[in-house]
């Protein structure tokens, strides 16, 4: 299992919080700025996957200004590193402003070019331990 | 995109098409047999992600005779490569012996060992278009 001891490794969980953080009040940019061209992502409210950073960016410019989280925390970080490939998993808990809470499953897989760590899939879902 | 165009991509389809085969018959070795020492894998119905194959053999033991799904489709697979990384993911229709259906999308990441190609992660979830 590679935990989390590289600088590589540390990098990429700080640009993950970063773009979180953002996220959380209502700004998508964060995340679309670390993006690839061709990143895929999927999140439970879609129907269907969503293939290249154009399609991400219509869907999150119709988000933005309406995630208010100001309360969240992201568990368990774990980075795979295989070549030039970074797959963060990690659970994250958010809260939204009437403290309804939500907890999510996240796998963010970072894929490197020269310098540089871009997100080329991304995949939320919801924790549903009754099944529901 | 890295559309599904060389052996190797469809070879990781077949590999992925035959486990799910074996799953929907109750059989979990078929994805047991092609997860690597340290897969990590999530679904909905786990609060937390499991960290390597022993927590997983565990989990799928637990569920071995309890999956009938004889009806089942693999919708729109894209394989993402990088390097020894092939990021598979699909939406996954299935229905049960009371033709419940169940919506889910997935991502495998597989990883090259010499010839060998092994899930090194595991994301299903849950569409839940309507945001229940």
């Amino acid at each position: 299992m590679n935990q989390i001891d590289t600088h590589d490794n540390y990098e990429i969980v700080a640009m993950e919080l970063a773009a979180l953080e953002r996220w959380c009040q209502g700004d998508p940019s964060g995340f679309l700025e670390i993006s690839a061209p061709d990143v895929v992502y999927f999140d439970p409210f879609l129907e269907r996957r969503l293939d290249g950073l154009a399609a991400l960016t219509r869907y999150y410019e119709g988000l933005r200004g309406k995630v208010d989280a100001p309360r969240h925390e992201m568990v368990a970080p774990l980075v795979q590193r295989i070549g030039d490939t970074a797959v963060l998993s990690f659970n994250f808990n958010s809260w939204g402003g009437n403290e309804d809470e939500y907890r999510w499953h996240c796998t963010e897989v970072y894929r490197r070019s020269g310098e540089t760590w871009r997100i080329a899939h991304t995949h939320w879902s919801l924790v549903q331990p009754d099944g529901a």
